[in-house]
Parts: structure tokens; sequence; C-alpha cells
């Protein structure tokens, strides 16, 4: 079973067992999350997402209609994604940009993703970046905007470029 | 009426028709908020704020006193702003700097807007930019600094330069 | 007495004297936060974590174990801190890096702080910075990375270099 913390607001009922959510955490009735991930406080959850098992999302991050999160992802504090990129007040496009993040991929603390790329496997996003391309598997990227500065291994050697 | 959720804490009166305010945000007692508007979960509202009409304020996003937001405005998620330039715990200005985000500007997700700046008419910042400076109307800027990248007009077609 | 929001899950009893602590705010059992600090709405704050007197905390902050906050410290709106240089979902470091803040800092908005950095006495961090490296006392910093950009004294005047 979920675990689902009394002081979130939780409207899915598609949350896999052993999952934590937190304190003032909101998340919308379709949203599908897997077994064992841990949804941190202030945590907002929209509809048409996707998320995997043993994925962490820290507190501050909202995870936008359009965004996929394979397993074993980590999300980390105030990561902020998009699904429009021209937006305008209360104008919708047709569709929204989608975004994937690949199994086992790790985003730093603080980084903003521009909606319609992809995170590779196990690709390493450093603190603060602003990624606004596709990222390959297995690269550490960081900046404004994020460029390639490395490679990386699933447990998490890093060798710079 | 206004539509406020159960779950947030909602001082002011000023709030105008068809105006939502959704989970675990604050408001404070004196702000003036239009009709219309979409202010999401997770945000924070100070007393001397005057936002319009059909104004959106994604998820993690503060509103300090001395912030003007205008008509059809649009504030991405985490967008961040300030009203001290040179802030010290328990040290206050003898005013706050005043920022203005005019009719129908976007400011993307988890920007930064220095304050004593406005944000010109239909103007766009990107995701991720560190505003210090004014912005013309219908231009476009991004990055840390950002600088000015092209133009843009009301309906969001965009000319790069 | 320590004034305590009734819409906040505080677990602590070590908060001190005249410390404010608002909506929506996290704090977890063995944090010890001194006398007159302003922890605003939106934060989470950890086990391992030591703040002293006189600090403010904007929302949308959170402070993990192994960050310490000393007197008079000013952290801005959605700031981020770390703890884990290389994270990886549901794998944890051996003992996680410390992140020290010392007496007088302040913290502009929506600044990035890498694990395992001191900011030194009345240091000025630009908003929108992302720290990688030790900050001297009494110097002031901005940029992605961020790079020193002048001095500045106790008092908040500074001289750019």
């Amino acid at each position: 079973m979920a675990k689902i913390h009394p002081l979130s607001d939780v409207q899915s009922e598609n949350i896999g067992e052993n999952t934590f959510v937190w304190q003032y955490s909101v998340i919308l009735k379709n949203a599908v999350i897997g077994d064992h991930c841990n949804i941190n406080c202030h945590v907002f959850i929209e509809n048409d997402v996707v998320i995997g098992d043993n994925v962490t999302v820290k507190p501050g991050v909202q995870i936008w209609d359009g965004v996929t999160l394979e397993d074993n992802v980590f999300i980390g504090p105030n990561v902020t994604f998009t699904n429009d990129l021209i937006p305008r007040s209360k104008v919708y496009p047709e569709a929204f940009a989608k975004t994937v993040i690949r199994k086992g991929a790790s985003i730093g603390a603080n980084s903003t993703i521009v909606a319609g790329n992809t995170i590779g496997e196990n690709a390493l996003i450093g603190a603060g970046s602003v990624i606004t391309k596709n990222v390959p598997a297995n690269t550490v990227w960081f900046g404004n905007p994020a460029k390639q500065r490395g490679f990386i291994d699933e447990k998490g050697k890093i060798s710079y470029t």
C-alpha cells in the first residue's frame, strides 16, 4: 500500500506499493506512480503523468502533463519542468511538448528542463542547469545553457572531458 | 465569485470573479487580484501587490510587496521575484524596490527577476533566466544574466536576431 | 516561546524564543533553530540542521541534513541547497557533504548552493547564482557558475572590482 501523509491532497488511486507521499503535496486524479517511490513535500503532480518505480522527487517540484519519469530517476529539489514553449496566460497549445527522463537519470537541484527534450539513461544534470537539448545516455551536463562536460556510468563514476 | 480551495489560506477579500486559488497557497489581507486569474498551489502573495485580470501564477512563486502583475501576465513555475537589492536578515530597506510585469508578458519557468525592473508588454523571458535590466515590450530575453535575443508579437510569433 | 502557525507541521521542540514558523512548512524532529528567526511558508527543514539566531528563511527553501546556518543569515526565496554531489535515486552516500553559511551572509533569491562549500561571514550571493566553490568572508559573488565580483562590508556597502 502507498503511504500517503494525511496533510497531502492525493486524488489518484494509482500509486504503487511502499510509495511515500509527504506533506502539502498535490497529486491529481489520473497520475500513475509506481512502487517504492518517494514523493517529498510541496510537490505538484498533474494528470497526464507516468512515474516508474524507485523514483525520488524532492520538494518544490511540479510534474506537468506530458512528463514521464522512468524507473530509478532522481529529481532534485526545486527542479522545474515545462510543457509549453511559448507560454501565454489563458492560451493553450494544441498539444503539450513531451519530456522524458530515462531510467536511472538524475536531475540536480534547481535545474530547469525546457519541454520537448529527453534526458538519457543514467545521465547526470548538475545543479542549477538549464537544459535546452536532448541529453544522451551516460553523459554529464551542466551550465546555462547546459553543455556536455563528461561521461558517467550506472554506478555514478564520472570522467570529465 | 472567487473559487478558493479550502486547503489554502486566503486572507484577502479583494479577489475577483472566477479567479481560482489552489491548495496550500497563502494570500495576505491587502493583496488585490483581478478576475479570471489562476493562482496555482504553493504560491505566496504578500500585501502590497496588485494583480490584473486573466493572470496565471504557476506553483512555487512568491509575489512580494512592491510587485505588480498587469492583465494577461503568465508567471511560470518557481519564478522568483525579489524586492531588496542587498538583503540582510532583520534589516529592512526604507522602501522596497518595485517590479512591474506589463500586460501580456510571460516569465518562463524558474526565472529570477531582480527587483527594480520592468518587463514590457508581451515580452517573453525564457526558462531559467536571470533578469537584471528593464526589458522592452515585445522582446525575447534569456540567459544568466539574460540578454535580448529576439522579438515577439502579441500572438507569440518570435523572430530571433 | 516560538510562534508556530497551526497550518504548519513542526515536529521539533528545539525552536527558540520569538521565532516564527509560517504556513505549510515542515520541520523534522531533531532540527535546532535559534531565537528571533523567521521561517517563511513552504519551507522544509530536515533533522541534522542547526540554525542560529536572527536567521531569515524565505519561502520555497529546503534545509537538508548537513546544512548549518549561523546567526543573522538571510536565505532568499527558492534558494536550493544540496547534500549529495552525485545523487542517484535510492542510493545514499556514506556521509552527506556539509554546507555552512557563516554569520551575516545573505544568499540571493533562487540561488543554488552545491554541497561541500562554505559561504563566509557577511558574503552576498546575487540572485540566481550557482555556487560551486568556497566563498570568502565579505565578498560578493554572482553568475552560473558564480564568480567573485566585489567586496561587501557588514553594513552592506559594496565595492565592485
